[in-house]
């Protein structure tokens, strides 16, 4: 896997992330993953605004798999990683990792879909958002 | 004060509410406020998707005010009140008071103004949402 | 499957649960599924804070998959319900489905272990715990 | 004013942050204001677990108040800003500013005490830490 298709958004976690189980609370790593894939477009000049303004595409999640293996705690600095699976006509797989430092904490798999945006009807993903997906994709 | 003119509605704290203090995080009452709310214009037949697109009407929060006493915890099943203080033309303060029993966990003061849902320019509370709002006065 | 083995929870949908694609954004699914986990316990008169205190036992979420066929929306009132689909000593999995009406919006799976409250190392499901998952089994 | 006292954190605006109503959903900024203010202690060395364990205090919040002037959106990338106001011996008052360039969205007043972590009673906000919010007073 080349290390250069990966990126890597930092997070640190604030009392909103934690539950009274004193760790994350397993819902919030999906926002996590959410910041993740949107940082990587804006990093590329390509915020979901623009995606969806002029290029009238928007991403929807239609599957979500997640294995929780440690827990993230207050004041960690975690990384969420983000590389392309599979990349379709009209639908895109992300992986994700999050870790703390080496230490794997949670990993997953999200397909999203591509629709218009006005007609909600699936579409072919953007040539400029496919440029940007394909550069992460896993070798 | 007129017990018959407050709205109360349950709310039972699970992980999701919590953080790693072991007590529900301080932002998550503004949002038990608003449950109570729209469950108080829901049972008088007016959900907020009813407001907007049958009267052309939007809530906004403009003000907050919330004093905190003691903590909500995990399993705690939680009363979150409802009144109103002052009703105008185009604003309405409601007072809100959270309860575990008897005892006073948290009250504020939120003040919501009323846009209109296709200009978003200030317009008059619709007289249907008046009549139950006006229910609810502190008497 | 026999009817009488599916616990469900109503949940109505606030703003706070929506996001700014007029949906519910997709990590709070799993939020309401453990509401509906928590109140199945509950309304068996197993709050997990008896689990916890009086049983010394924590669940935590190990396993999540999650399918999204049509969104939910404000003021919608969806059901969301559980069932037990792998009961083992010391796991158990459970199938969620959330529905408006007869509507499928979202189902999954969600996979828990169970910890020893005070020392965290895996632990056999308390045996009052194990009868009711073993009444919401799918037959 | 000398604006050194500012502290100021950047914070981008994911779906997550959004509501159907198009924009952040009024509870989220008493969520970045935590975020602010734990930042600030955690670039000068203070992260919450090290002013907990080490330190033996931990803040809570007793009152909160906020003015919603203008929404932000999705894609935004706000401010965030911090200054003490009322420094006490075992109280704080911060004021927040929540910007989008020059632009002001919000501003709030918040308090905290500090307790005693083992005992919970009030106790005096440890010097390392005061001498942290000092540098931050308005001026």
């Amino acid at each position: 896997m080349a290390t250069g298709s990966v990126y890597s958004l930092p997070v640190t976690i604030n009392y909103e992330d934690t539950d009274a189980a004193g760790v994350v609370y397993y819902a919030n790593y999906l926002a996590y993953m959410e910041r993740a894939r949107n940082a990587c477009l804006r990093a590329a000049g390509l915020p979901l605004t623009v995606v969806r303004d002029e290029h009238n595409a928007v991403f929807v999640v239609t599957e979500v798999r997640l294995r929780y293996r440690k827990p993230a705690m207050l004041d960690d600095v975690i990384s969420v990683t983000l590389e392309v699976d599979e990349l379709r006509g009209a639908s895109v797989t992300f992986i994700h990792h999050v870790l703390r430092g080496e230490e794997l904490l949670v990993d997953g798999q999200i397909r999203l879909g591509i629709l218009s945006g006005d007609t909600c009807v699936p579409c072919r993903i953007p040539d400029v958002v496919r440029q940007v997906l394909d550069r992460h994709r896993i070798q």
